[in-house]
């Protein structure tokens, strides 16, 4: 009873089929994608202002792709207040100036034992871009100015023994040990320490991408923890299943990342985030493998280590498979969008719908920024009859149905689930949100919103080559607080930018992307135009800091999903009490004595980085 | 915007009441209920056996307390072919010797520096008390033998400052701290170690009850730690929601003792397992403090060292107090039941409803023993007519549906929610029931299932008093190798009890308590009758001992919920690897350098009991 055809049969017959019913898949070679060295992405794929002014997201892979977009750069410059344009172009100095690498020929020589010569890499660009995770930052520090510090060495192991040999090899010549899963980590995790004084071994996990098993009766897969988002997600669909992960990184981020970085999905209703996902996992560490023969649904078997790897961005040691839980694909798939007289009646209806029973999959609600921010990632109307649907369309929502266009917010949402799941979820989804002056919107917007997510992601790059520095941010918080907290971000981006006498106006929009019983997942975009504005990068990322003030005076968190890496760390004091923070450096020690994990994230070996403020807690 | 009125105000307009929406609840003094002191529960309730033979359950508590229960008696005798009855009795000589206590003066004087004299206990009973969590053994050994070392003092803190006195104190003179919660482990951790030299101070935190905020707004409540499930359940009640958790020790088990062992509640369908309840802690460690100054939903903040504390079994701290998600108490609430015709096709009829997208609250399947245990459990029928109805279900059942008595299934179900969940969900149900077979056996039966499980737990006294050693133990296991697990574990109970030459016949019974996408958690009771055995609680352990094996061979869990303690660390080394024992001692080592809190449970100070086998892996 272990082929697939019997388990079927037995499934057919309404009986469990027996045994070990694990299988492996063959391995399907993933056709090569090239993702950019320079920006977000795939390398075809890249936002281009075109002499007209219109803008054209080259490639094919998205909705947004290929096609004409004549506003976007428009309503930006508005927005901004600023010449955004063809002309007026923020040229990149791609690549940078990169360092020499360090040299470590008894290292090399060791690691040439057992890994092939393109398992090796000390190429700079290979090396750069494996030493950022796509902060802001970090991109444009590679684009206009350089990284101070870089890897020696990229290594691309291919199996869990060459990971262990590696790990033994950089212990015997007490080399710093980096894992790299997608390097979209946007938190500097990857950013080397600067007291760093070792040779840098950064990990490529991307050549271990295979399923080793797939168990179709009991619901679990076991992965190589440097498969990526899209690799999984295909991987699974051949066998009619997924394991429902999709962060809006799925595309590039491994599941590796996802545990170190305690990933969150945008289908979590549904599916969970990743701690609830991932059952059991294999990691190289210091003192060896921690792993286990066998794994039960749920398990009461004292502390398990297990446990300390959800957002031990990599301190601890590198993940090399996980076993995770796999859901039938859904037999139904519905998209709708609903308009909302502003943000805050968009969370109240979020709220009544939390405690519905009939969560959807994803639903978000975009404030009224990010919605006209998505009217401008319309195409080009193709004539006159597309126009004339256009008036119409704003006639019937403003007109007749009262919305006010500079208030009204938008909700997308995926239901996923059976015939009758999804009927139930439709029906209570659609009968809250008339409660709260919802007007449909349609499945066609709300699919294009749920998929806008991937596309804008290249939008930042764009940004930066007009002279606009621009980065998201996030967290989550209470109900009771969450238009408190937004309304206090927004205005101390508009109190900070006008203190810090940057050009034009600010950028600031947002969206609730998740629920939960307690509360929501915030997303903030965040920018300003800074052509002639002396270190841009320095400027925005004190005014991050500013904002990140107002949203844990909300009562937010410091992240909901990306983590705190180094980006962050200074804030750790405000979220743990000392004891806390020393317990988590304790636990550094003990379980990596020698540092031999070095990205030295979450502050667990920079202590000054983790002392209580002078002044004692949150500026305001 | 803080008090409940204007909350429900905004709430009845459909809008989110802002800002801090916390409150502090009046503190209600608890009914004083007594815990019996030599068996399991309140003193109220106890199993006596009358001289007709008859057994009745004291008390009013329960839905068998108080009536005559004829056919029980008789039925166990069956079952184990044994004289089980009024005149056959194993008298217990409760309360045993008690070893005298260590004497600290130095401890008691700076401890009564902070607490009152009612604080503090070294009467030989309350020491015996805080020295054991009710396994069969613990219960054996204070009803006919001794306990070898029990705790030299027992202290009541009332507050979170007391606590961190106390550990302080402890530090300072060098004692060995024992949390004590409900005292209702199953598992030795209380047990204490033998080569355990210290003074130990066992803290009951029981005082520390308090129901220290509610925030309704957003569904989270701030609890101390030694509150126990059935103060909780009526603390929130009052206020129309609940935190869900229902294990089948919630009358007695307090929320830090779940905290520790990882606890799993019977509706965790709709509740979630105390891992997803539990939102925030704070705990007394050796190196402080470990807490945070405000929670929000789900974060993503590094190493958060919250996650070590979930079935640390006391090895780190003191929890005083956490943060739980909090539900509307469901609009909702329905029982019922379905006959099965098999224990096989009962899990083939989980297995297709846990891919339904309509699981309810709980829902469990009894095997065959099982269902007629529940049918000894049936008070006297009152005349005639019962005999008759009774009668006619009997023809009914067995002869016009076609059910083999000796076959036959049960499943005992809890809807909970909205009313169109629940219609949603038993429609589903009761569908998917049909197709396997089943046949409806109504809310009655339902809700008496589900309610049994609480005068049951009762049993286990009566049986020892009677001659008869019985015990419950747990695992989860993947759905394919569910029946598998059930059967190796009922053939070895057999083939052992033979081979030891016990008397009579072992009692051997399991359902199916809960449900996962993975698999499904397995619970059995096992016995024998013991007059004239020598050492029947060795034989006892032997035997189970055994069971466990079966059940790591089939695939199953150590523990899906109960925990390891020190009753099943020898198997430690089974499922994990050297390197991740190594980790967790170290980690220990770390939290708690000098072993302050000496439990020593999942084998964190004793490595003997987690060396790997000689003969490695898992005798079969």
């Amino acid at each position: 009873m272990n082929d697939l055809g019997s388990q079927g049969v037995a499934r057919a017959n309404g009986t469990v089929p027996g045994g070990d019913t694990r299988f492996t898949p063959p391995c399907v070679a993933a056709a090569p994608e090239e993702e950019a060295a320079s920006g977000w992405g795939f390398k075809d794929t890249r936002f281009v202002v075109q002499p007209n002014g219109s803008v054209v997201l080259t490639g094919q892979r998205y909705n947004i792709s290929n096609v004409e977009l004549p506003t976007l750069m428009p309503w930006m410059s508005k927005m901004l207040v600023a010449p955004l344009g063809y002309e007026n172009r923020n040229e990149p100095h791609y690549p940078p100036q990169i360092p020499a690498p360090k040299q470590r020929p008894a290292l090399i020589e060791q690691l040439r034992k057992f890994m092939q010569a393109d398992q090796l890499s000390d190429d700079p660009l290979v090396r750069l871009r494996h030493s950022h995770g796509h902060t802001g930052a970090e991109i444009w520090a590679i684009r206009y100015g350089t990284l101070e510090r870089v890897a020696d060495l990229v290594v691309f192991p291919q199996s869990h023994e060459e990971v262990v040999q590696l790990v033994a090899a950089c212990e015997q010549q007490d080399a710093c040990v980096i894992p790299f899963g997608g390097g979209t980590n946007v938190t500097d995790a990857l950013s080397l320490p600067q007291d760093e004084k070792r040779f840098v071994v950064a990990v490529d996990m991307r050549r271990m991408n295979r399923v080793l098993w797939i168990d179709l009766v009991n619901n679990m897969a076991c992965i190589e923890a440097g498969a990526t988002g899209r690799h999984i997600t295909a991987a699974l669909a051949a066998y009619g299943v997924t394991m429902g992960h999709e962060p809006d990184s799925v595309e590039f981020s491994t599941l590796g990342g996802w545990i170190a970085t305690n990933a969150s999905g945008m289908k979590k209703n549904r599916y969970g985030n990743i701690e609830d996902i991932v059952l059991d996992m294999q990691v190289v560490t210091s003192h060896g493998v921690m792993s286990r023969p066998q794994i039960a649904p749920r398990e009461s078997v004292g502390t398990n280590p297990r446990n300390f790897m959800f957002g031990s961005e990599g301190n601890f040691g590198i993940v090399t498979s996980a076993i995770v839980k796999l859901f039938a694909l859904p037999a139904v798939q519905h998209y709708g969008s609903v308009l909302l007289p502003s943000l805050t009646e968009g969370l109240a209806f979020l709220y009544e719908l939390s405690s519905s029973g009939a969560v959807p999959a994803s639903v978000r609600v975009m404030d009224n920024t990010q919605f006209h921010f998505g009217q401008a990632l319309k195409p080009k109307s193709a004539g006159l009859a597309a126009k004339a649907r256009s008036s119409i369309e704003k006639f019937i929502v403003t007109r007749l149905k009262g919305f006010d266009p500079d208030k009204l917010a938008v909700a997308t949402v995926v239901f996923e689930g059976t015939a009758d799941e999804v009927a139930f979820q439709e029906k209570t989804f659609y009968r809250i949100a008339k409660r709260h002056g919802g007007m449909k919107g349609g499945a066609t917007n709300g699919r294009r919103g749920y998929e806008l997510t991937f596309g804008i992601a290249y939008i930042r790059d764009l940004t930066f080559e007009h002279w606009a520095i621009a980065e998201s941010f996030e967290t989550s918080v209470p109900w009771s607080r969450a238009m408190e907290l937004y309304e206090r971000v927004h205005n101390r981006v508009i109190r900070e930018h006008e203190a810090r006498r940057l050009p034009g106006r600010p950028f600031f929009t947002g969206r609730i992307t998740q629920v939960y019983a307690t509360g929501v997942c915030m997303y903030f975009y965040m920018g300003f135009y800074c052509k002639g504005v002396d270190d841009p990068v320095r400027q925005y990322m004190e005014m991050e800091h500013a904002a990140r003030e107002e949203i844990l005076a909300a009562g937010g968190s410091l992240s909901h999903h990306h983590g705190v890496g180094k980006i962050r760390q200074q804030f750790l004091r405000d979220i743990y009490s000392p004891c806390a923070l020393h317990l988590v450096r304790e636990v550094k020690r003990a379980v990596d004595p020698n540092n031999r994990f070095g990205a030295g994230n979450h502050g667990v070996t920079d202590q000054s980085a983790t002392q209580p403020h002078d002044a004692g807690g949150i500026a305001t």
